[in-house]
């Protein structure tokens, strides 16, 4: 079939980057509901598998399209733009086959057995690594979550915080340590519904509600010995500079279409609003049309940043993905900067809940909170210049 | 020769974009003095001009090495790091040939003439628009300059101000109205050492003041009849969206250096800087750290923006000239922000004239003045996005 | 009693303004329910009533303490910081009472009856002056609110919005035309449970929502024909200086108190917060105690300037009023500021319905709206300092 | 006589206020000039003493008339709109004299004596404290300049750096440690012409340059025995609460002179500019209106601020001196921004040095060199936030 891609004999769904349109649009319908119930969008889940979008980053070499990340954050953004914690959802599953494609390692059978599921219904994925006890697992430190070895099989124990989609994914790679000794780490690769996990709906966040990033318990939890991806020493994590690009630059892509939708919102509410005393539109008047002005340059700025880099990762620019903290930094502070003058100006309208602006900013304000942090970032960033300095050798001793 | 480049029997210098860094040490070497002295930076223009840069932008059709906007991004930035004065002369040059390039619209003798001066020593050109009455000429109107025809010449006259590198101008395209019944406008040429052409020194500014931007008189100088530009009824400029993007992204190039001029001394100064009571040197202070990284940040974004639409221009991307303004806005507050924060941090030090930190802040502020201004970016930007809506056709009667 | 104030053979409660802090603490422990369930705050109304702070500035000739605007802000503050929602009800109650106080405007036997209401219960009034079709009446217009003369009595019609407290409100202060010919406008004092009259339950709005700022409909609601308030002809308000004064600098200090209430959660948070790899709480660390630092000294600066300014209005200094709308502005902004450090220092943790300062950040976002807004305030300021120069005369023709 | 103050068989100035505005005039007329030569400002300083504002603070009780912090900062904004070079010198006179007549430790002989040539001439007096190895003598420290004791005199040996108005001072507080075991920490009076005094014109800044902030050399300078001010153990300084207070909200005071002067020139500058297409002045655009009010605001808030606290410490409220940093912190911040914002507004104009708006911003950056500087304002307004929570002593080891 011309419109499809065969793998391994199932048929994932083809890739129709041109109805991104559709989607953002059915999605934002939707999306007012999943944020006041804080409830898990299936409903949009499956818009998005259904237009190959959930599978865009699945390599050629597997049967899928083998999207680089110029078209992941053109789907992310469209995502985003219609409802973030779809695209939030639809991320982590993209990442995690975009890293499959890059370097192999899943087992290959289980690899296989989920694209199989993918071809058939919307199959989620992600990484659970954040403890309660821990701070962000990216800062270094052994999980608590502990992996016994009983047979053939693992037996899971812990608590995952943070999980993004959780009562919806088919598959949970879960980061845990082994109680061997030498201890050694991995992600173990838990399925739905196994006996002894528990999803704890604790997920009560001011935004991105539906994303419904809850608690995940594991009591138990069998898992085949095989099934675990990366299992190995302990130690520095081998920094994956183009996989934290991809994150960097894909959640970015994502809060700017939410900064987007909030841009449009706005513009039709200028166009729309016309005060007695005026008698013209808001949009009319050079206040406003500078104040979204900003919006606009700050919003084009981020995007094409985004863009540029993500094209030069796809060519194998070696420097780019150095560069991609600084577009997190700079392209969500756009986009939260945009929402927050939408609000300034549009006063009460904005900050209804009969509009959706109040929901684009409590969304937006969440693109802070994915690692790697805005300080964390100006610290990297700030040595990685003092470094290239002739005298920077001798300031260490 | 495998050096250089051949013109209808001259040769001009051939492009070595190697040498960059080397001309822009020995460009920063000579900056503060120019500075002290506002003098008019001829050594500086001499070591563009050996290094072929002066005249990368002529066509190869003209012999020249045809550098699109993107290389002419990269030369300005580094001529902007040595000494931003040299680097705004060379950059009307540079943007004059590349116009020239796109669309021939001078004399043809008169371009081949001036082809053959820039084979033998450095040929600045400029165009002398704004005038004392006017405000900036692209905002509309009518020049007061007048061309005057007297047989098969014209005689000129009027005062043009903010004559970037007038002293040393081999040409000047003065755009004056002719005083025909209908009137006409166009860029007449101007010869160096023209009778009735006068310089005068009125350029006493916080920055940039080796730039030279004086006043220019014309008392009846003379043009011959065919040495004009472009001379047609005046009307609404058409807008030519691609040379408004080579200044745009040329002149944020250029002080985009300057802040990486500063950047690099801030640097340097954190490493040498150690205090009695910390027995280390600044540069190991997370909080230098960071604040480092803001600056490194801001300008990573700023440089990859600005390069991605030089690229994109370059390669012909019609929307790309449109983001060229939000390019000049962001880029120029972050040069001007990453200056500021960098004089922040290192109080009487920064602010001291034995330092080239206080030279780089009065040269970047300068960064502002070039057109288009803040307030018209933020303003179109506003009505472009606000045009794009389906309701925007109602508002205007 | 040394403990009461007496009233025309009623008793007031006593003001204690020693009883901020308890006050303050137990509005806190409800604050969260409130804003769940965006339930009127009646409880809350109560203790305000029983510290004797919802009557404090009833005149000392009307047997009531006769606060000034020091107490004032002083108590909205406390208010703002348990809860805003109350705050904001019971500022209203205490402009009328101290706007009665400067300039007698009820009728008489209106005013005391209400004061008798006022010593056996929460008595809350509010001027309803905001419709649909409007905008906001102080920038001029005709209500469309219309008083119809039957007999001794008008007929009030017409609906209201933003009318804050609605439902809990004894009195409301209806601002409306009548049909005469020539026209005039007034406050038409409507009693709660008047026949024809409804509270749409409207609000539903981001932050403040316990304030129940809903929409009220008249229809054909019985007013006596004396209970008018400042019945006239319509025309240019008369600005009143010191009453604007009184909303600009008690509406500010309410959300200095939202502010506080977020600086008071983060300090717990960062002295509570121990990371593993820390091993010390978070507020032993320079970048947070240097964050802290910028909302302490933001906050202190507002609250000295509002300060100030109230004792300034107290003792009438005549240029005190006309400085108030610059600490509206500048402790707003203060105040929104601070909340958002406060959650850009404590990512998910302040993001989450679990904690506070979600709750507070939607609060003080409400700060913007009361008029007069940051754009009048600015263009306001602008012309005036543009208008005491010698050459403004000749601007205007 | 009425009109001057008697002291010991002197007479100093009398105190006349009411010459605020004319002295603010006179200065301004003569400060461009000594900003182009970088020369002290002996005329200006003559008007200052003139009219009894270097001598303000001496004590009532030694026949001065004893202003406040109300007059002083008052005062100082008053001459930093004229000549800032001039306000800071008289500033450090001005502290001198206050400190003295809150908690006296001069030797009474050299105070007296002090005074009778205040009476005759201007008399300036300064604090040198920083040296070139020491970083801020606040953060603590000994120095390295050292009097050795030779019979009835100390010889002082060293150099002093950043010592405001050098050249003019009659009198020098030279911070210096003795060669004595237990060694000794105090201010050595020092005269104007000492043998061994030698003033090294380093002063070369780009903002303040009529200040002669230059390096004095001391080679062996004869200090009477008894002439040494305060000379103790060394340790940790007292904090001199008030003091500090003094130095902040007075500078802070003359910084925002200097902001007011950039805006009475924006304010001229928008009446007088009529632009051709407009035919209105610029101050008829609502853009500038609105700028202008920023700028307004800005200055009020801070202006409000200043006087408050400075009201509060003459009338002895002992959390006032504490509030000061805070006002310092966004005191400068305001001034440093409204001429920052003044010169975004005028472009050319106000860069140029035709005008002084690009004087005013060199002069108001210097606001934030001196101590406290804004990271340790920070961090110490963080701390005692921090510190006042009950978890606070936890955290402590």
């Amino acid at each position: 079939m011309s419109d499809s891609t065969a793998v391994e004999g199932a048929v994932l769904p083809a890739l129709r980057l041109d109805r991104l349109p559709e989607v953002t649009r059915a999605l934002a319908d939707r999306a007012d509901a999943h944020d006041r119930e804080a409830s898990f969008p299936a409903d949009g889940i499956a818009l998005v598998h259904d237009a190959g979008l959930l599978t865009a980053t699945v390599a050629a070499r597997h049967g899928g399209p083998g999207a680089g990340l110029t078209d992941t954050v053109r789907i992310l953004r469209a995502l985003g733009a219609g409802d973030p914690a779809v695209a939030l959802i639809s991320a982590m599953t993209l990442f995690v086959h975009a890293a499959e494609a890059r370097t192999p390692r899943w087992p290959t059978a289980a690899y296989a057995e989920f694209l199989h599921t993918a071809a058939d219904r919307p199959a989620l994925v992600n990484h659970l690594r954040v403890e309660p006890e821990l701070g962000s697992p990216v800062r270094g430190g052994l999980p608590a979550t502990t992996a016994r070895r009983a047979g053939d099989h693992w037996l899971l124990t812990g608590r995952k915080i943070y999980s993004t989609g959780a009562v919806g994914l088919d598959r949970m790679l879960v980061w845990a340590r082994t109680d061997e000794d030498p201890v050694r780490v991995g992600s173990f690769l838990v399925r739905k519904d196994s006996p002894g996990l528990t999803v704890e709906p604790t997920w009560d966040h001011v935004g991105l509600r539906a994303s419904r990033s809850d608690d995940v318990l594991f009591d138990g939890v069998r898992v085949p010995v095989d099934d675990v991806v990366a299992l190995a020493a302990p130690g520095p994590a081998t920094p994956d500079a183009v996989g934290g690009a991809w994150g960097a630059l894909g959640l970015t892509a994502l809060y700017l279409g939410v900064a987007e939708a909030a841009r449009d919102w706005l513009v039709g509410f200028l166009h729309e609003r016309v005060p007695t005393g005026l008698g013209a539109p808001l949009a009319t008047l050079p206040r406003f049309q500078s104040a979204v002005g900003e919006i606009e340059t700050a919003l084009t700025g981020a995007t094409v940043l985004v863009d540029a880099l993500a094209a030069d990762i796809d060519a194998g620019d070696p420097d780019a993905p150095g560069r991609a903290g600084a577009a997190k930094l700079l392209g969500t502070r756009a986009a939260i900067g945009a929402v927050e003058q939408a609000l300034q100006l549009t006063g009460n309208h904005g900050l209804t809940r009969a509009n959706p602006l109040q929901r684009h900013h409590r969304d937006v304000l969440c693109s802070r909170i994915h690692t790697p942090q805005d300080d964390s970032l100006l610290t990297a960033a700030g040595r990685a210049a003092l470094d290239r300095h002739p005298l920077a050798a001798k300031d260490t001793p």
